[in-house]
């Protein structure tokens, strides 16, 4: 039994998996673009079977059998399969660490509290969260406690691994303490010299939606979007989605503002490439997936941040963007456009942050979910400790709770540990990027272009084709010669933002 | 073991399968609307997977016991329970007739067979068909041995059972053979009649797609389709699917026609209320499923034959048509509407054909089929036996087997014995819309004002929320005092085609 069959048989079984994750990824977008109202409740039913089927062919008794038997023998494995083991076994380890009686009770305590959540953000009411979310907490909790004993490591880490495999609080916090040591000042310093200069100028809109729409499109086609296996649609949050070859992303337009539903385009490009890159050979199995979540942000923020907003590139789109708008005066000017594009605010708002603040907002968040879930912060204590921290990271106290502490779904919906994988995304894209433009040599003369290529091509063979074969460590030291750390992150803000 | 506890596993069991079902219905709504081309493989992968799955749940062990257990004591069950567990032996019989490896047989040779199929009907080369259509003929019929001896009734009327529960040829030849006798005369006298008036005058275009979107939605409303559960779409083969509480339908639209897809949504629309109307409680079990193909059709046709091309509807809807499309003259008269809706031709194309040509397509086919299935007429003297069949039945001989034998998927697509419900629907629509008219009075004066709610209201509850509770006579008998003939048929289509 300790052989290859024993591999094949996994293969299998997670081949089953891989296409139930297909269906529940069309389920998921179908119900944020266009499901009617009414086909809520029943939508939910068919989700939740499903999810209770995947988890049933994921804990049977013949798949740890056959974990067993193929990690006793993997001498006839090659790279691939033993990382797609190392894959499978960590994603049975998450799976078996809980009872079906703990998924329920998450689940429901989470319905409840993303329900509460929507009201009391409407009336800025943190008392009227504050029970169901202490419910949710608990559980967080107990989930960690669990995943913790399952996985050997610590409670936070146990968390982290969901969302970014192999991830520790420690290397985090150091990370994190570096960047939060360098933004207020630098913050400071850029807001001074943006105040020294002339007042940036706004396009004057309407924008109307099908030529955003158009815009968007002839964009995502320059950077390589793969219409044939794929979809732009519209959906209140922007994401991307779908399923093998069929790879969907939404945005929201605004028609007083072409900017924001632009980049948000552009940023889901970023993971839709990164998802259309992935190794064909390995389509439905663990190891064909994409490596974790600071992975897949550094994938959008390459395309939004380092490229898209690059003076290269704004030069190739300004002429596009007058065209289309039929654009006239200063406000098009590339300078001002460029501007407006790498414009600096202290702000209340994560997701309307920009490049610099927004690390700020996310190393806020980290450390609070660490303190609560450490039990070193009372969720009834979050308010003020929110407000402080806001004040000493981005500057700013919200003058309420919906400004503040009840703005992101996150903690309500269960998505502890989550945070972090935004600003380890920012640093990474910022190292890969600046490896490609080493290594590529055309790489931002292409840009000002609107060839994507150089880069892409970098992209697809050093992060994309790899799946889940490398840790997020290992993949970034052999496609930039270093782990993940701050330096070339700080030294592009510096760039951009200062030298400019 | 013999009690309620095997009954309620079996509900539990086949609550799984309903909602596996309505994730197949909006992953096959997704594919023929929206998915982008390159998606077609990982997309067939993904509903394989969940197909298997549903497989492997009816087919357990663990199924045929509480089977057995829940048959041996059904005492204490109600009557929906007791039609609920009759359904479910039902399906677990289907199921359980074919080995795996002929299921897969099946389903390649199906494959093989429709994409052979699209060629050879382009080129009008029935030759080039003839070898895959021969396996996949050679298959039904072993599958219907198999299901004969799963079911203990004849082999056509095995097949049947999957479309039309509890129906036998037999009986089909019988009422087919009265249609048969009555069509060929009737439809001379009806075109003779025609003949003699001055010439139907056609509406002159473009319709704007959008003009004809509106008219369908308001039409759709005033039938009384809950839009807040369900959609409107475009396909190339207009279809109504979706899932529970989200019943989609679609059309496809032509800008120098509007009649064709209004009246393709009509009867969409019809389809469409038998799901939405189905009984709540009973969601996702099989008896809470519309009872079969024939009465299926019988609610589209309903809405677009009996109500939608009745002079009373067309009397409100030529207004709204008029207003809508901006029609003036004298192709927009209520006469001359009503003349066009109702206008009878000899054609080659069954999806085309008229309300009283249908039959006659429907009955060659399936005569047709009986034959080639029992061994009495082979495959490669298909197309001469269908033209002679035309001639005979319709009136006029196809000049190739493109606009012939070539013209239909099912075959092709391994659906024999599906062709009769089309017309078992005809005549069930018949006998239901004049019960409706005699029983509540209002019908026919309400399609007046466009208002459908006396025939919705009796439709609602002599058919949609009877659900699967009784079989297809059994409800006729209830509902309109007798069971499926030919008279009620007959003598609609007389007052409609020769009286007027």
């Amino acid at each position: 039994m300790t052989d290859i069959d024993a591999y094949r048989r996994l293969e299998s079984r997670f081949g089953r998996l891989g296409r139930i994750g297909n269906a529940l990824g069309i389920l998921n977008w179908d119900q944020h673009t266009i499901m009617p109202d009414g086909g809520a409740e029943a939508r939910a039913e068919t989700v939740a079977a499903l999810e209770v089927l995947s988890h049933d062919i994921l804990t049977d008794a013949r798949a740890a059998d056959d974990l067993d038997a193929a990690d006793a023998d993997t001498d006839r494995l090659d790279a691939w399969q033993q990382a797609n083991l190392r894959e499978m076994r960590r994603s049975w380890r998450h799976a078996t660490a809980l009872t079906p009686d703990l998924v329920e009770a998450n689940a429901k305590a989470i319905a409840r509290c993303e329900m509460a959540w929507r009201s009391a953000r409407e009336e800025s009411n943190f008392a009227a969260l504050l029970p169901s979310q202490s419910e949710v907490l608990r559980l967080q909790r107990e989930i960690a406690e669990r995943k913790s004993e399952r996985l050997g490591v610590a409670p936070f880490d146990a968390l982290l691994d969901e969302y970014e495999p192999g991830a520790r609080a420690e290397r985090i916090d150091a990370l994190f303490d570096d960047l939060a040591a360098f933004l207020p000042g630098f913050t400071e310093a850029v807001l001074e010299q943006q105040a020294a200069r002339h007042p940036v100028e706004r396009p004057e809109g309407p924008f109307p939606v099908a030529d955003q729409r158009a815009v968007a499109e002839r964009l995502m086609a320059a950077v390589g979007f793969d219409f044939s296996r794929g979809r732009l649609d519209v959906s209140l949050h922007p994401f991307c989605g779908g399923a093998t070859d069929d790879v969907r992303i939404t945005t929201r337009y605004d028609e007083s503002d072409f900017v924001k539903a632009l980049m948000g385009v552009l940023h889901e490009t970023g993971h839709a490439m990164y998802e259309q890159g992935l190794p064909a050979a390995w389509h439905y199995q663990p190891v064909g997936e994409a490596r974790g979540l600071a992975l897949h942000e550094s994938q959008s923020l390459i395309i939004e941040m380092q490229a898209c907003r690059s003076r290269e590139f704004l030069a190739f789109a300004a002429p596009i963007l007058r065209e289309v708008f039929k654009g006239d005066g200063a406000a098009w000017d590339l300078d001002n456009l460029h501007r407006l594009y790498t414009q600096v605010e202290r702000g209340f708002i994560r997701v309307d942050a920009d490049e610099v603040t927004y690390p700020a907002h996310v190393i806020l968040r980290y450390r609070l979910e660490r303190a609560m879930l450490g039990g070193d912060l009372a969720l009834s204590d979050l308010p003020g400790a929110w407000n402080e921290g806001m004040q000493a990271l981005v500057g700013v106290t919200p003058p309420n709770d919906r400004l503040g502490c009840l703005q992101d779904i996150h903690w309500p919906g269960g998505a502890w540990a989550y945070f972090p994988t935004y600003t380890l995304g920012a640093m990474a894209a910022a190292q890969l990027f600046d490896a490609a433009c080493r290594d590529g040599g055309d790489v931002e003369s292409g840009l000002a272009r609107g060839d994507f290529q150089p880069l892409m091509g970098w992209l697809r063979s050093h992060v994309h084709s790899q799946g889940s074969l490398h840790d997020t460590d290992a993949l970034l030291t052999r496609a930039t010669g270093a782990p993940l750390s701050t330096d070339v992150f700080k030294a592009h803000l510096k760039r951009r933002y200062l030298d400019a």
